[in-house]
């Protein structure tokens, strides 16, 4: 079993209501990833709607959780012919930590129009883009789950510079060798560091709402990822992620809005 | 009172319960527009929460209701220091149609880092810009509580033609005279046609979801608003809007999830 499966399983405890178990793993600092939440949460969507696919995905982070067992309750907002809708809130030791709203359906079975006015963005193959390694300090866990790639220019942050422009972007795949699937989009999403680490000094930057639209199941193979911040504003900035897939097709849309925080 | 504030009152009916009738007035075809259900949401949250501003709010659109009575459930999540979050549930006659997540804070109050790579759309000065009028046979109801400009080259479709682009924008301000306010903002983010309208023949366009980060209070004054479609992939489509006030600042980003039916 991958890691990622192995560390989102939910178990149901009675009606509506789960139970999962956060590793550390995913960790940055002593907290989980939040695409790793999401994903959990989709997962947990999956127990109680009939479609296969996420389409949209929105999680509200309402405090950070840290490893260990979570309660979900979950609940079939809606479930329609082409698409259903769900919501889950989990909770920690009794507080609410994240909740999430999303709309499933089946990517697999669209028959709708496709008409694309955008480009992948431009990168050399995977062999050619900077990697990570354990010889970094500090390394998060979170990381090593991945084997990331970073286009030419993109990780200046990485040795203490930076470029000055707020995006960053390369190859990414699980280490293990897990394929990316529908509901894995929505912890890639938020899988890379934050762009705006190349155009200011920032410390930790939470999540506060993170929707990852998902529009095509990826065929097999490294994801290339592209994430941008254009507006910091008062210390809120917003996050814009696309993914492609090794065929030059969109497959999943994020945004998110976080906030930035000075460092210590 | 400007027609949305008297379109939008809420009646309180119990604890969490509240009422509010939606009129005909923000109607597209035989449906309230999907902002203007928002706006009701957010008016909502303000009942339950202590921030002035919404700045993220986040609505999954179940069923289109119709002008009449509705009922909002309405939860604080979670209320802090800087920010606090809520979720309202919309019901008409027994069946739920919206569900709104959304964070508050004060965007009177921001101290944070300020750092932005883009300009505004540019666009010819407003009386540059073409207008519509009641000339315009079928126009929807909610069409005049807008005075609303198009840009050059993004109304093609209103005389039938097409440009290819699935871009819309120009000014809008209330055709009232409300100034524009950051609640209302979430309005103004889902006030412009679709711009797919530009690009392939289409019926409606429902919005599934609807996501709006609003990042600045808006100089009083008409707004400059953008509206963009890349992909369309099997009949779904993401539409990306910046909207900027007359004093050159970006106030809000939105991204909607929506469906292209075609005409019929």
């Amino acid at each position: 079993m991958y890691e990622l499966d192995a560390d989102s399983r939910i178990e149901r405890t009675g009606e509506g209501a789960y139970r999962a178990t956060l590793t550390d793993r995913w960790n940055i600092g002593p907290f989980p990833n939040g695409g790793y939440l999401a994903f959990v949460a989709v997962r947990a969507l999956h127990e109680v709607l009939p479609h296969p696919d996420p389409l949209t995905v929105t999680t509200h982070y309402l405090r950070p959780p840290v490893p260990g067992e979570v309660e979900l309750a979950v609940e079939p907002v809606r479930v329609g012919r082409g698409t259903s809708t769900g919501a889950v809130s989990m909770r920690q030791n009794g507080e609410e930590v994240l909740r999430t709203t999303g709309i499933l359906t089946d990517l697999g079975g669209l028959d709708g129009e496709t008409l694309v006015d955008a480009q992948p963005p431009a990168m050399p193959p995977p062999e050619a883009c900077e990697g990570r390694s354990g010889t970094e300090r500090g390394l998060p866990t979170f990381v090593e789950r991945f084997d990331t790639r970073f286009a030419p220019g993109t990780a200046s942050w990485l040795s203490g510079e930076r470029s000055g422009r707020a995006e960053i972007g390369g190859w990414a795949r699980f280490a293990d060798g897990r394929p990316v699937d529908t509901d894995s989009l929505v912890l890639m999403a938020d899988a890379y560091p934050p762009p705006i680490f190349n155009a200011v000094a920032a410390g930790w930057v939470p999540t506060l709402e993170l929707t990852v639209h998902v529009r095509r199941r990826p065929a097999d193979g490294p994801l290339r990822c592209w994430f941008r911040t254009r507006f910091l504003i008062g210390g809120y900035l917003e996050e814009d992620g696309e993914i492609w897939d090794v065929q030059d097709r969109l497959v999943a849309q994020s945004r998110q809005l976080a906030r930035l925080q000075r460092p210590r």
